[in-house]
This record gives structure tokens, C-alpha cells and sequence, in this order.
């Protein structure tokens, strides 16, 4: 195995490894320099990621909690999904099979498991490949925490609204 | 959305979509009809991708556990590798990455996010894409558990013993 | 302490240490050797204990899940019920008190905490042994994991539909 | 199903069901009458338990925490001892089977999984038996819970003193 | 830092350390010698904290829980809130927001944290402050657990049935 | 209860309602319109909040990791530190009171409970505090959660470097 300084020096720079056709530059304004970006970037991108992962439903699930607790709704925005969802470095496919599969191993959080199916949905993954990332949990989270996720995409294929 | 009568019909069966150029159909021989598989095909598949994963640090460990517990080191070929982690469906490198999404947000199996971080490597998944997934459980998980997660990936680049 | 070597001498072969009357070895044709063991006998015996715990409701829940996972849906039959459930070495009460205790513990699976303590109930163990096991929890996994699975069983035992 | 009602007038009362030769009645002195039990009582029955599950390992390990906690010292003699782990209702081999079924499927306790896989070997579990319930964890907590579990109990049974 | 020595000679008893004008020394009643405790006490303690803390509805969901688990019912009042949540050494509102923070962070017992954000208004927390404990999890836990919890505690302000 | 109306206009801005003495107002500078807030702002708070909860132990912690993920350490100081620990709204003992409960409780994190235990010292939390807060935990996320915290606090007070 190479030793860390070879691999440091092996990684290309997030910017650079686009590997998948779908991820087609378009986060490739993300700060090269993160002491001078300003909020209102951060905000921006974090609205069109949740935008492209949610369509309207993310944003008036957010603003719902404004009224309670609205530092927290900027922060879903500026750091959830205009610092980290909206990363290049993993094409947002991958990003929200990874999402699927942390969420389907806690179990304990099955409206965003929703909100993120959806998502995977709306940046092209299939439904069968979600299938398999909640099957695959299976081996190290259980099987109920896959039984209970694939109830969850059922619902959001089905249109069902149960909850 | 569709319906999930119209998505059922929609999705291909698991064996026609490998998505990756490194998914080139060595899976293939995956069960057409699992009621008249044989176990030793389990077996064989499983020892399989177990080598291709972990190289022999896996066969090493899971041969420790048979003074103890035989049955469960053969599920653990048999299952674990052999059903689940060789399905076609997923290409490896994304099977990897959820299985390190998993084992970063549950945050209590260091000593198999060691392993499947090797395995992600051996497969070709690039450290950065690593360092992705884990920076992205900080939402999901929490912050400590990808501090943690990010420790063990040190270790494996570093080449370290630590644990 | 005995070292593991008198240990593992000491061992009987699970075939051959049924310690309760009610395991009178009906389980006794558990694989004698795993290599030559056919999927079939795993599928008949898997159904056989999913029809002993769970009546006709879990093969009715599993086959719902066939339309969207119908590999998983086998996965449960043969692994969960076929392999690990139908073992030998333990007598059927003693499995299923550990199960509830295990999800009364893990606090994210109430579906499954359901069937499990009907299960329990339909092996023989008496109501109040499945109150002990779900008090002791309080000890290892906090009072808030006793007191929802206390009303999972007063669910299960009310003949309540409540969810 | 029997209704609410006629399943309260079947339980036997907790001091009636000993199921096992060896819950030969020692715990027959338990509270019948909860409000005039006095702290000692507690405190005597907790400390004899203790000692029947842990020998002297587990007051050591108690006594230690006195000089920071010593309320929290007492609380685990008196309340998980005293009153949990010492009641009649279940046999102290099943109480113990519970106790590891728990632990391996919270991952998170492995100090306290060693005291208990200890003191099942103490009340007369056999090493199968631990390894059964093991083994079955990994269906309802995923397979690393049961592979690090696994460890944990070969240490007890080699008396290494790894951790 | 202090060395342990010091330290402990530093601490002073829990019941010279009132911080907070609210802590009137209402609670300095508790055990100044834990052995000769009349369990009587510990009834009283807990109901009075139990009714300060939830007002009826505590005492009222407790009882609904003697039926099924009598002795259980006792543990809350007798442990929970006689032992644990009655002491002095915190403040009540200290306690109560160190509740929501785990219950928050935990993120499998929604019932309990809607218990102890009511019990948390009634000892005079004001939302913002259990607003700020819940935002704080998102660090922690990761942001599902602050958006369920956020759900809860809007339930409880707005006099919502939901949950 | 007030309905969610009346409780809105009841909440004071968060910049008004320090509720404690050490709460001095030095972190009234915080973001009166977040949109206009600058990067530099955030690190600048973020860089003040770690050192007065970590001595200099946090910032060499977290620059360790800028080799392997020097986002991930930005977004340490910037969301958590910067956004969230630095927040008025709750003096900094019990925020800190509160990730100890939190970290407690989840059981996973003990090389982040180790910090926060120090830095709950370093912002004037007394030991007896922190031990109050982690005897409660025992109600909450069972007894091995305050038994390993308790464990954490021992080293943190003894100056030992065990781990």
C-alpha cells in the first residue's frame, strides 16, 4: 500500500475527479477558497441543491420550521446542502445511495429517509439500486432496518402518503 | 411520479444493469432461480469477492472465528459475501461506499470499517471518494462520527497498526 | 476459568445439547455439513419456523415485500428463519426471549418487536416472561426502551391494531 | 387471542414461576409488599447477586467507582442488582442470555458485555449457548455486532485480558 | 488540572451545591445516608417530582402501565424520578435540558421527549432555551435528529394531539 | 399552554436573553442578518469557541486532521464551533452540560466526550456537575452509557492518558 505522503500527493484536488458523465461540472463553482466565500454563495447553492434533490417539497419543509427555529432551517440550507450535498468529488448519485444507506442503518430517522428516497429518485438513480443499498444493510445494520427502509421506498413509489 | 405498477414493470431485472465500466459482467453467474442453488455456489461466490475485497486478511480473520463459532464464519462467506455483497445491481465501488456510509453512521464497528475501507481500496474506490463519503455522514450521523470514521481511514492509508 | 481449549473440547455439538422438554428435536435435521446442504431444505425449514412463530402473518408480510425485493424476501426465509432462527442449541422460548430483548434494546424496530413477541407467545412463553426480559431492558438500554416495548406487548396482547 | 382482561387473570404471580431446577426459590424473599421494604433490603439482595454473576470482579469494579460516583456505585447494586437483575420470574441462565443478547445488539457496551458473558458462564450457561444467542444477533443488529461480540466472549473464555 | 486527590477533596456534598436561585433547597431532604432509606421516601420523592415535572399526565400514563408491569410502574417513580431526576447537584432546568439533549440525540424515544419538553416548560425553561439544546444535536447526532425532535417539541407548544 | 402564536411573540430574540452571569454578552456579536455574514466571521467566532472550550488540545486536534480532510476541519470550526457552540441562547456550562449528556448517551463517541468533559471544565462546569449529568443518562440510555462516561471523566480528572 502507498504510504500517506504518496497518497497525499496522488489525491487530485475535489475540483478535479468528476467521475461520473452525470456530474458535469455544473458544482464546479464551489469555493477555492473557503475564508473569503461569503454566506450568500453558500445559500444560493444550497437552495439549487435542494431544489434538484427535493423539488418543492424540501424547500416548504424547511420553511415550515421557520417559525420555531429559523437559524436551523438556514442551517439545513447553508450546511447540509450548500456545504456538503452539493460537494463535488462523488457524482450526487452516489451521494444519496450514501445517504440511503446511513439513514436505512439508523432507522430512527424515516422522514428524511423519504425526503432523500425522493432524492435519489430525482438525480436518476433506480429504483432497483436503492433496493439493493437497503438490501445490502442488511449485513451490517440488521434486517429490520431493511425491512422498515424498503416500506419507506414502497410508499414514495407508490405515491402513498403513510407515514 | 409513476405509479408503482408502471415502476415494476420499469425496472430491469438485477443481472441487466450494471452501470459501471468496472462492473463488466463477472457477476453474472449471480442465481437465476435460487431454489436450486447449491450452497457450495454460495460458498465458492462468497470466498470470491471475500478475496477480491479484503485480499487474505479477510480469509484470515473469518478462519480465527471457526474455533468459536464455524456456522457463523460460513455466513459470513456464505450470506454476507456470498448473497449479498457479490450481487450484480451495484457496481463494487459503490457497494463499498454504502457499506462505509453504514459503518461511519452507526459509528460502534471500527474493526469493520477498517476492513471495507481496505475493501473500497481494492476495488478502486479513491481515498477522496472515501474522505466523501465520511465528511457527508457529519449530516447524518454527526460530526464525532465521521472524526472517527476519518481516524480509520488514516490508519489504513498510513499503513498503521493503531486501533 | 477453563482455557478455550478444554473449552472447546467440552463443547457438546449443537445437535446434541437440547436443554428444554419443548426442544424435543425437531430441529434435529439441521445441516450436518453446510457444503452439501441444498437451498431447498434451507427454504423448507425457514418457512416451517416462520409458520411455528409467526402463523400466517409473516408469510403474509414477506410475500408483500416480493414486488419490490423479492430476493430480500428469500433472504429472510432462508437466512433469518431457514439458518439462524430454526438453529438447534437453543430452545425456542430462550431465542425468542433474546430477540425481544435485543429489539426492545435497539429501540428502532417496533414492526418487528411485534412479531416477535407474538412469536414468543405462540412458542410458549408465558406474558410475564416477555415483561421480565422487556424490564431487565431498562437496566442495559434506558427506560425509555422498556416502557415502548412494554406497549408493543400490551398492543400484541390487547389485540390492538394501534401502530 | 385472549383479550386484556383474561391474560391478567392467567399470569401466575412472579414469585410462582420459576422454570428452571436451578431458580430453586433463593429469590423467594423479594418484596411482596414494595412500600415497607427498607434500602437494606435492596442493598443485601443486590450484593448477593452481584457476587453470584460476577464473583468478586464485579464489587472491585464498583467499589472503584465510589470515589467519583458513589450514589451511581450504590444505584447499581441496589436498583440493576438489587431490583432488576435478582428477580425471580425469569431463571438466572435466561436473564443472563438476555443481558448478551442486548449488549451484542447495542455494540456500544464492551466492558459490560465481558462482566455478563462472565457471569452467564458463572450461572451455568454454557460457551454454546453464549455463541448461540450471539449468532442470532446478527440477524436483528447486522453482523458486526455479533463478530465483535464473538470476541468478547473468546477473551472470557481465554482468560486474555485484551480489550 | 488538579490531580484526582484534589479534586475530590474539592468537591463539594450535593447538597451544599445549589446554583441556580430556582434550586431552593426544596430537595435538600434527600438521603443524607442511603441504608437506612425507607423505600417510602423514595415513592414520595419521585411522585412530587414526577407531578412537578408532568403535572397529571405522568402519574396518569404510569398508571395506565400497572396492569401489564406493575413493579415497572413503581421503578419510573421509585428510581427515575425518586433516585435519579430528583436530585440535587442541577438545577431542575439543567436536568431537564440535559434530558432533551439525549432523548434528542438518542432519537428512538419521541413519547418520553414530548413527556420531558412539557416537564422542561414546567420548570420554567422557555422554548427558545430547548430550541438552542435540540439545534445543538444536529453537531452530535446529525440534523434528522434535530428536525424530529424540532417536530415534537412544535407539537407540545402548539397543544397538538400529533405523535 | 400558550398556543404556538402567543409562544412566538413570547420568545426573546436570542440575543437578548443571556440567563446567566457568565453569559456576559461577549458573544452579542453574533450574526444579526445571516445572509451578509462573511466566512471569515464564522472562523474567526469558531477559532474563539474552541479555544476557550479547549485549551489549545482542540486546534491541534483538528489540524492533525487537515491532511486527510481539510474541509471536514474547516467545517469543525466554521459550523460547529463557529455556527453552533459559539451561540447565545444558552450559557456555555449548560450547553456544554448538554453535549456531554448527548455524547453520554450515544455511547459511541468517547474520544469527543473526553474533550467536551475538559472543555466543560475549562468554561467553569464543577466535576460534581458533570457526574450529576451522567448518573441521569442511566435513566435515559441505560447504565453502561454512565458506567463508560463516568469512566471518561475519571481519566480527564486524573490527568491520565488512557483512552
Amino acid at each position: 500500500m502507498k504510504n500517506r505522503q504518496e497518497w497525499i500527493l496522488d489525491v487530485p484536488s475535489p475540483a478535479r475527479f468528476p467521475r461520473d458523465p452525470q456530474d458535469d461540472g455544473k458544482d464546479a463553482g464551489a469555493p477555492p477558497n473557503a475564508e473569503v466565500v461569503r454566506e450568500d454563495s453558500r445559500r444560493a447553492r444550497g437552495l439549487q441543491t435542494l431544489t434538484e434533490l427535493t423539488g418543492d417539497a424540501g424547500a416548504a419543509a424547511i420553511d415550515a420550521m421557520r417559525d420555531i427555529a429559523p437559524e436551523f432551517a438556514d442551517w439545513i440550507v447553508d450546511f447540509s446542502y450548500g456545504d456538503v450535498l452539493s460537494r463535488p468529488g462523488l457524482d450526487r448519485r452516489t451521494r444519496q445511495l450514501a445517504t440511503i444507506a446511513a439513514l436505512t442503518a439508523l432507522g430512527n430517522a424515516r422522514p428524511q429517509l423519504k425526503v432523500h428516497v425522493q432524492g435519489a429518485l430525482n438525480v436518476g438513480c433506480r429504483p432497483q439500486e436503492i433496493v439493493e443499498v437497503m438490501m445490502q444493510m442488511a449485513v451490517f445494520a440488521g434486517f429490520p432496518a431493511t425491512v422498515n427502509a424498503l416500506a419507506v421506498l414502497r410508499e414514495v413509489l407508490g405515491g402513498e402518503s403513510g407515514g
